[in-house]
């Protein structure tokens, strides 16, 4: 495996994409020798929230790409420029960004759609047959990827399994450390912050879903 | 060594705290099982740059504390309520926010100022006899908080390290995955993303800095 496709969603847990998985995610890619390229819709953010009071600060207008750069460090492009036969495979941190700009999971639950690049880019991957790693909340969006029965896991929370559940999908439990696997879709998954207590927990689980991606021919 | 305060600047390179360095420095931490509080200024940035072009954007502001809380997950405290006692180290990792917000280093060079209550924080570790570790360009930072002579690197760039040689203090070349280090001040400096061609480099030379961190009693 040479080269990975990331897909971010802006920069900040409850706006956009989540930072230390993210970096979790870049960091165990680069420590393996596989370079990536980061995407992310060029479209606005569904709301900018002040992190320090979780309030919606109601005058602020941000872009999932140009923010998504700021965890690039620049190197970003636009998710209609991802071409899957391009990479030998696909990841996709979380944070409310996966659920409010990636998709409206956060609104519409198991109504929601997928933003339409980033759901033809995701396709293509499970097209080809190309590996993928969802981690935290992002499988909601890998449950309209993938068709009805794929297997994976958001941790453990009741109401958000039973959303991707009446989605299709079969959700299965799962520790932080650990991953669940669909063989036949290539699908890795893992609960990351949606179980996480600090980020040490975080990156095992990380660490896990990017070897389990790498044994994947 | 139970708790470590961290210094954040804002929240992406170029006008903030490195993104990358941050959540190497919290990964580090908790993988050795010791605790952190973030603190950063209550100020606006000095200005906001689109990361994706490196243009800055003119109309925008936005505040070091709110977005530091992007990389804190809303843990973050104002700066004027860091009290060193409280601490057994203190971090400060890099990004042109060491420089444009923590201090303006990055606009008066030799003669820049450090915020004042940056310095008075930092000065408290350094007058109680506890460790520090600075990293990137937040040597720059150090050279104000310590008294001249002291022994730092910011890795290898000349115009830099002369200007920090300016301030009074003895800058040592230094690789991306070692650490300079002063005995006598318990200072730790390691040049980060000043050297790293990617995020594992840059996590050798962290790495590398919290573990001599902890090695002072």
């Amino acid at each position: 495996m040479n080269k990975v496709a990331v897909i971010l969603s802006g920069c900040g847990v409850f706006d956009g994409a989540e930072i230390h998985e993210s970096v979790l995610t870049l960091l165990a890619l680069s420590q393996r020798g596989i370079a990536y390229q980061c995407f992310a819709p060029d479209m606005p953010q569904l709301h900018v929230v002040n992190h320090l009071t979780g309030d919606v600060m109601e005058a602020e207008q941000r872009n999932v790409l140009v923010e998504s750069a700021r965890i690039a460090r620049g190197e970003v492009l636009p998710v209609s420029a991802l071409v899957a036969s391009d990479y030998d495979a696909l990841l996709v941190p979380g944070g409310f960004g996966a659920a409010k700009n990636l998709s409206d999971f956060a609104l519409a639950g198991a109504d929601c759609q997928v933003q339409a690049e980033v759901l033809r880019g995701c396709r293509e991957f499970a097209e080809l047959g190309k590996p993928a790693g969802y981690m935290c909340i992002a499988p909601a969006v890998a449950a309209r990827v993938y068709p009805e029965g794929v297997r994976l896991t958001i941790g453990n929370d009741k109401g958000t399994a039973d959303a991707i559940r009446a989605m299709g999908a079969e959700h299965v439990d799962c520790d932080v450390e650990n991953v669940v696997v669909d063989e036949g879709h290539k699908l890795v998954t893992t609960p990351a912050y949606m179980l996480a207590n600090n980020i040490a927990e975080a990156a095992q689980g990380i660490s896990k879903l990017v070897d389990t991606l790498l044994s994947f021919r």
